[in-house]
């Protein structure tokens, strides 16, 4: 197994304390931060490389020159704040603030761990500000920060970092006009202009046009450097001290990648053939090594030009991982596969995207039918309210992005295209508690509760591939409404296998085993697998589970219901979801209206709380929704 | 009574067939829909005179000399469309439709009723083409409606209109951002810029700054034009035509309440201390009087002068309305003093407000403490994020605005705001069904569900003045986690009496009425009247309904619960919201695991389907949710 190394603190303090000149040390931490970030992300398995690289120049100079934080200490009153509001770049932000003490070694080596730092900023972790990572929020959080400094007259600055592609979010720009309308003026903004979105540039998801020009005319002080240039930054934050009648933007142009030659967007993008592959995710373990190296061999080399020891590298300890089994099955390859068939049959299906073609499997279509593809951008809002007039129109629109961003987001345009009465597709990619690394604003346990209360609208999800195709037939050949389907992002952990006759039937699921002692019902493939779980290891105490997948979440065939339910006298649902508002609240209403209630017991299992970050087995243990956890829950309740 | 007066359509048409000059007639025709946009408006009780007023000059002329809309037919593919996105204005453009013999007398005369039309654009009205009211969404809808024409290479362009105190939605910025890059050309949208939002001028509000140079900086080709002259209009619109490679903006520049003298806004902010009082509401019998006799006057002498007749006008059939009672309740002013009482102690308190502090009664606090109010315009998501901000920096922000635009728009901050595991306090004005006249952009029955899977959030909604005190400290004072006031905002229908003895204890509710056949929960002032109204009902017929108040939406108190349930054997919640995810949800999860269901019957009775515009009454009826309509459907649920 490929060996990991750290720069530990103690290599920090040695060069904080060497004599060097000023620019030629932050250059040197940034690096060490540079490739202790890299470490941590390929530990993780997961993270986001390219934008903490892009943004790392800035945020070692705010934490080692800039502000006051590392000394007066991450709570006091008088802090200098410094959060981001792309969230994405959170590993970088680690990296510097276990470069400082602030973060303990034991968190800063578990990204994406429970126990250890979110995939996306949370106030939980030592250092962070503010819980981020759904975009476009920052802004506005920086502003309640101003106010509360000033109404205090407290001192300390804010300083918040927002991406490029952040900028299509329209919250940025409610906030810019509100900050500069209500004189929030102890307030820097710092655009970490980096080019390059998920996978493709800025100039072709959404372009921003005149950015200076355009941020000026919303009232604040604009400034533009190189955001690689520790000099230059400098010069902009005095100036910035200077200007105390506007909140004021530096819009830093920098690289995406920066620091690791073959991430570097200009180059990734030409060996990607426009896609830039740097994202998200970890290298393997090539890439890995080759980055890592050209690192540690830059900063050796200016630390011997300094005339000081290369540096001392410690090893991490790395768990044994099992082999990945062959081949994965992932639901949504399903849907994108089947989106490209029907869009054939079906010349009136149009498809949205915001900035997700790649993660929602779109792009086979968005390839194949480029009239018929609209890319949004990260403009949520604005692309449902973009199906509405599609749909008014006549056409049949298939509206994409992860369940958080288009149930909470846009959920009140959902809710005015609903009134219209036309029909639209929604599709929450990233449903449920799983992959839970990335941290609760990309988990997604509330867009059932979310959907349920429009009228009229299907709330679907499929448990494996063949289910999926069903389901997305069903949702544009059959349903009269709006349909909500909701799909999980990550590989199946197995692919859950459907009876030989098995059709897709309004309100009708079917039983994966049998057993009389209870039923349980659930959806998707993450919460099958471990309900199939529960039923093998209740089957060795000789308890019939009977296991029910269930894709219809607010629509049932009572028939069906009384038939399944059969003399069992115990019913347990089982959410990838809060256990408020999900498919048990429906079913219980569905088995009360029914009188197929009566004396039977009922018990959801759901997520509850607030969400766990980590691998999913350490998610779905915290939430007792694993399956031995779900055994022992089922057998107390039935005792 | 006061006598009210229609223009019919056969007054258009002679004016429309006179040999009188272009611009002459137009201004004839246009003030001809504002006598008719007056009067229904008087008719209805209620309504946006002032942005009617303000847009109607270009509403005229569009129908009248730029569209294709009228000669093609309003569901013809080819045929131009124009929609408000701020829909304040639907009263100006339904007089127009009415004018041109789209819109039957019959519904014209109905604004805001039963039947009629809606307070707000809805595409079930002839010639409306899309569902507004909801600020900010229109551009995005017109972009979709435009794809859709090219797309169809169907002829026709779209026309939308916005107003300026919408420009603070985030939402806007999306759509200006994606229609250039997309390269939707055949989109007009035009901004009635009239200075003044709900009762304020915008300057003071959320100041709009270098309006053209921002539009511009967006990638749109820029006019701006006196948005009364019909010359310059014109002359803009034959612009637009010519430019092929852009969306297009007009900023047109116009005077709220334009065409009565007093209802102008120079005049009308002065007269009213800064402010505007004209912007929603009817005008009083003497107001009514002297502008209609204002414009209808204007049209004669403008008639006489060239030579024709003057208007032949119709009496219109006014139905006799009760008198209201002398002192009508309102929770929400209790709430408002609730603020300013509680702000005297918790110097922590901070109050945010999104462009309704009238209407949420947040002036008094507004005016006392003025440094702890933060008025962020029409920006719900900055709001929402700014007062996570605050809390996160140790204030207690109460939040407000109406629920719909609180619950759905903001859904996601929201969320992440309850990540950071703070203390907010959102307060969602005009809850419920109730008023039906402004249609479902404004009424909110999905709030509840939309709180609802929100970990550690209560929800609550009192049932009067003495209980909404009792909420607010509560919420203040005791609540650890979030809370969700939920207020009615019109008039209670009665004041609801509360026992002497009433403490205000989580999870408990009272009982109003006694009764042994049935019980009934019910919460906030509109439904518990309906629920006395059909308690009475059912005694008469000796059956027994005992009707629960129960403010909390989220919480049990099972042992209360068991005690007031006592004997009876069917129980039944009452929603001033839909049926899914209300407390009926809530409810049957608590009987149900508290084994207090059993053998007892339960029904749940909610706003079922799209919503009903129209008076209280005809709303309450339409949903069966009536006194009479609950005693029916409570008997046959027991019968």
């Amino acid at each position: 197994m490929l060996k990991l190394m750290l720069i530990p603190v103690a290599e920090f303090e040695r060069v904080r304390a060497a004599p060097t000149e000023k620019y030629e040390k932050l250059t040197l931490l940034s690096d060490m931060c540079r490739a202790n970030t890299l470490a941590s992300v390929k530990l993780a398995g997961s993270g986001h490389l390219g934008s903490s690289f892009s943004s790392l120049d800035i945020v070692t100079l705010l934490y080692y020159r800039e502000m006051n934080t590392a000394q007066l200490g991450v709570s006091h009153p008088d802090r200098d704040i410094y959060f981001s509001s792309k969230g994405h770049d959170a590993p970088g932000q680690y990296a510097v603030l276990f470069s400082l003490g602030i973060l303990p070694k034991e968190k800063f080596l578990k990204l994406r761990r429970f126990d250890g730092t979110y995939g996306h900023p949370d106030v939980g972790t030592p250092g962070m500000e503010a819980n981020t990572g759904s975009l476009g929020m920052g802004i506005s959080k920086a502003k309640g920060m101003a106010f509360a400094k000033a109404l205090r007259r407290q001192g300390g600055r804010i300083f918040v970092m927002t991406g490029d592609g952040e900028l299509q979010e329209g919250q940025i720009y409610e906030a810019l006009q509100t900050a500069a309308h209500q004189k929030i003026t102890n307030l820097n903004m710092i655009i970490d202009h980096n080019k390059v979105q998920s996978d493709k540039p800025v100039t072709e998801i959404v372009d921003l046009g005149d950015l200076e020009a355009r941020c000026r005319t919303f009232g604040w002080h604009v400034a533009r450097c190189d955001g690689h240039d520790f000099r230059q930054l400098e010069r902009v934050f005095a100036e910035f001290k200077a200007i105390a009648d506007k909140p004021k933007i530096l819009i830093a142009d920098t690289v995406k990648g920066r620091g690791v030659s073959f991430m570097e967007h200009p180059t990734a993008l030409k060996a990607g053939g426009g896609i830039y592959r740097w994202h998200s995710g970890a290298p393997d373990d090539r890439a890995y090594s080759d980055g890592y190296e050209e690192i540690v061999t830059r900063i050796n080399n200016r630390l011997m030009r300094a005339g000081m020891p290369p540096l001392r590298l410690e090893e991490v300890f790395r768990e044994e991982k099992g082999t990945s089994s062959a081949e994965r099955e992932y639901v949504a390859d399903a849907f994108g596969q089947a989106l490209v068939e029907i869009a054939a049959e079906r010349e009136d299906l149009i498809v949205l995207d915001a900035d997700l073609s790649a993660d929602c499997r779109l792009r086979a279509f968005e390839l194949k039918y480029p009239e018929r593809f609209i890319e949004n951008g990260i403009a949520e809002q604005d692309m449902v309210s973009m199906a509405g007039g599609l749909a008014l129109q006549g056409f049949l629109p298939v509206v994409n992005t992860f369940a958080s961003f288009l149930a909470a987001r846009a959920n009140e345009q959902i809710y005015n295209n609903g009134c219209e009465q036309t029909k639209i597709i929604y599709v929450c990619h990233y449903a449920g508690l799983i992959p839970a690394g990335p941290g609760s604003s990309h988990q997604s346990i509330r867009d059932i509760s979310l959907f349920g209360a429009l009228p009229n609208c299907v709330i679907l999800e499929p448990c494996n591939t063949q289910e999926t195709r069903m389901a997305m037939r069903y949702c544009v050949n059959e349903a009269k409404g709006n349909c909500m389907l909701r799909l999980v992002i990550g590989p199946s952990p197995r692919a859950i296998a459907l009876p030989p006759d098995y059709s897709f039937t309004l309100g009708q699921g079917v039983p994966l085993t049998e057993g009389a002692d209870a039923v349980l019902f659930a959806y998707g493939p993450v919460m099958l697998h471990e309900a199939l779980l529960a039923a093998d290891l209740l089957r060795k105490e000789r308890f019939g589970l009977k296991v029910v997948n269930m894709p219809w979440l607010n629509r049932f065939d009572h028939r069906w219901l009384e038939e399944v339910l059969g003399p069992c006298r115990a019913i347990f649902v089982l959410e990838d979801h809060s256990p408020v508002g999900g498919l048990g609240d429906a079913m219980l209403n569905a088995l009360t209206g029914s009188g197929l209630l009566a004396v039977r017991r009922f018990k959801k299992f759901g997520v509850e709380g607030y969400l766990a970050c980590g691998t999913p087995q350490e998610a779905l243990q915290h939430h007792a929704l694993d399956g031995p956890a779900l055994a022992r829950r089922v057998r107390l309740e039935c005792d």
